[in-house]
């Protein structure tokens, strides 16, 4: 499946892209990844696929020694490789890392589209709203009173920029995404369809007939390069900031509490979930569904495996790997799992050991069989 | 709760039809649903209602057996039955599956609201969207570049469809949803409000300062008859395509990653998540908030039980039933959480029988208690 | 992070508010929460803030005596506290409950921006459509055919009121939120941004070819006073409704299925999920990712903690707390966690005692070592 053509007109294929369009060379491909080309950089190349999919014109990758089965067997016409070796006798691009040579490619194939600039008819956006130079605002968006957007910023249709909103330069609210009041973004941010940024925090206190609703009068601030994901949603703080911090990525669906802090370039996987005032450190992963509860602390460094689930107040030393709920040390998780394997094992042994100490306590000693009784 | 009155005209009241405003007969609805009438046929009947809460005009139906008690407390006008002795007395009309016949009747009682047609004043249709006949495009919805409409499509307020997407006949795309770029979407697909298809992968590659994106070029495509709920979202691949399946559906908030793979009518129940390149057969279910990681395989008819979750590169067989996290066959999951509850009883035993060991060890036979010592 | 400064002029800073925009004393404070000055009440304090952000010129709170090393560390100029004796030497109000004197005195500092009324141009309200005194649709949403609107409800930029549904008084229908059709929402109702209320439930039934769809025909209603999270889904019922109860409060991106019923004043946090046709009593509580199946009954005031599930059918006693899959009493499950931690130990005593029987068996009575050969 995962293939990409030689983009052809008309929908449902690639955008087109010049390069693609007349086809490249690897001789292109090294100068623009900064690899060196062995064997014929003269051969033609359409696409890039992956090993399993690509065809004769296609150009491919190879991580390391342990796919090299799958370089036999691929009909790619070219590779991107980390070391000669690998080539298979295929004429390649050598790269000291070849997925961020693929994705430099990627980039140079496939630039993202320009957008027009402008205030798109049908879109509402406040007089007291300041845009910069190449901002667009396109159909059914809203920018409120006193939002501001950095140069080339893009707001797709439907998204909503709340009041005194600030917005960075070069960043792309996606279809219906919204940044709400007073929320401040950084530069190069992406948005995808659907996230929220600066709904109100879960805050509650019981009056005596229900739970009043304590204002959520802080914000939520992203810092520079951050993307979040289709339908994710970060809360603002009670008072202050929920803070994201710069090159994070929140993939789609995960759930930022209110106050949370979060360091540098951490990844926060699908469907995971931050309760209110924890604190995540630098360059922490939370896999997929992983769950953090309120006032815990996540040092820098650690992971978070899938669906691990770590309690109020509880804490990740930096660098650790943690697994399940309650979290454990990945490897001390493993081994109960595999302990628990061994419970029914261990329960006939006890009764084995049960029944010979009776034995040994009526029927005498077991080495002179009834001899006793004589 | 669930009662379905006759419809009234005014608010909150069900969607007046002709059948229901009119009232209806066992006849009309054995003819409908191809079963046959025993009793009373010409019983008046005006609405549908579940056994605990329908009333002497309400047409019910009866699973099987298990429900009998509940049949004879019923106060059902009539019921839709899979044999004639459990109708206790009352007029039936007796079918292979009474949940069938139930949502045929129900079709027919609620027939899908017909959509006038046409580009509402308020939308945005560029110029070279191609729009079959009878499509409606309602307001504050987008239409971009070069996309494409089936025949009677319905595109609901503030719903976005992305330049070059394609929407087959007969879709609904409810307010607030989204088709992003390129991706395709088959026939009689239904997407909830806010559903998302064709947002990014989740793709980086550390390049010695942050996560660089991985450019997203590859697009998602619904086939056939797939519906996708509420704020659930579906990732576009890097490379070729994320597809699910004919059939498939789709429950609220679920997440599917970038180049999944999901075979023909398989159910992601609400909350569940599939991680990059994992690929499921047909007939697949996972139950609520159930997970994926990347790189899996999920044979044919497989289950995974509520919050399942199956590690990076994992497996699971055709037909196999998992549950918990790491996932296990169930009666074994069961069994394991069994055997945990025996284990205090088992330290128990353990330390009884260190102490009678060492009683042994010190004290002599205690066949011949202290005699020994004689 | 977490402090409130007077708020200045200008994008990022807290919406000005006349009692902030001018400072306030402690009289001012009391007057406002219910509480007696204790020290000097004419200090002028210009913010609130966290007793570790706070300034000399902030209010902040100390909800216990736990507190009272970081009241000492404090810098802040005021306090609210339940009990002279923690005032730490600084001038301070005496509450019963400082959070909720805290909750009082945040809406008196930053009352909620009235909206100013009206159907803004670029929103679409339908002719038939009763808007009731003082509400406002803002740009780009949508209000359909029959739908009524209470008083000084405001419906942000791009949501979506559906045909003849029916929203209470003071309600705020956030951007991008939606109310599908006929579905009911009572006063002082809040939808954070990108909520859904009345999407279709997840019904299918298996016709021998596919899933058919069992049209959901039924609603979802909320009581009076319910809260729904950013991007939270709840479903509409197959027949009658799916109930919110009055006061409950759904954080972001919880999923409630159809025909689930929610008592009063319930709490359910960050991603939490309930299937079809459950029940829960008032005061319940989900924490973070925990999951109901469906069919399922908790009690009222039952508390599940976080990513705990709850299996088809299942049952929570009132008052219980229940933690983990399968879910167990807290205190069982942590106890339970706790001696599987025994287990490798365990294994170890029992192979001792193996080998020491086995001894026993040829090697004589340990008693007499090696004498029985004699």
């Amino acid at each position: 499946m995962a293939r990409l053509r030689a983009p052809r007109k008309g929908p449902g294929r690639p955008r087109r892209s010049a390069a693609a369009g007349t086809g490249f060379t690897l001789a292109q491909v090294a100068a623009a990844v900064g690899g060196r080309v062995h064997g014929d950089d003269g051969a033609s190349l359409t696409g890039v696929a992956t090993l399993e999919t690509a065809g004769p014109q296609d150009l491919s990758w190879v991580v390391d020694e342990r796919r090299s089965r799958k370089v036999l067997d691929s009909r790619a016409g070219a590779l991107l490789v980390p070391d000669e070796g690998l080539r298979a006798g295929r004429p390649c691009v050598v790269v000291g890392s070849p997925q961020l040579a693929l994705a430099l490619w990627l980039e140079r194939l496939h630039p993202p589209e320009r957008a027009s600039g402008g205030v798109a008819r049908g879109s509402f956006v406040h007089g007291t709203a300041k845009l910069a130079a190449g901002v667009s605002v396109e159909a059914g968006a809203t920018v409120e009173k006193g939002a501001r957007l950095g140069a080339r910023t893009r707001v797709r249709p439907g998204a909503f920029i709340g009041q005194d909103a600030v917005v960075g330069e070069d960043c792309i609210v996606g279809p219906g995404a919204a940044i709400l009041a007073r929320c401040r973004v950084g530069n190069r941010c992406i948005l995808q369809p659907g996230a929220v940024v600066g709904s109100d925090g879960f805050g509650y206190v019981w009056d005596g007939e229900g739970h009043r609703k304590v204002s959520q009068v802080g914000i939520a601030r992203l810092e520079d390069d951050v993307e979040i994901g289709a339908n994710a949603t970060v809360d603002r703080a009670t008072l202050g900031e929920t803070v994201i911090g710069r090159g994070t990525k929140i993939d789609n669906l995960v759930q930022v509490g209110h106050n949370v802090i979060v360091g540098e370039h951490s990844i926060l996987c699908g469907q995971a979930g931050i309760g209110g005032s924890s604190r995540l450190g630098r360059g922490v992963t939370l896999a997929g569904q992983a769950g953090v509860s309120d006032h815990a602390t996540i040092g820098d460094g650690a992971v978070l495996t899938g669906q691990a689930g770590i309690a109020r107040q509880g804490r990740v030393e930096a660098g650790e790997v943690v697994s399940g709920m309650p979290a454990l040390p990945h490897r001390e998780f493993l081994r109960r799992a595999a302990l628990v394997g061994k419970l029914e094992a261990a329960l006939a042994r006890i009764a084995a050991l049960e029944s010979t100490l009776k034995n040994l306590e009526k029927g005498g000693p077991p080495w002179s069989s009834g001899s006793a009784k004589s």
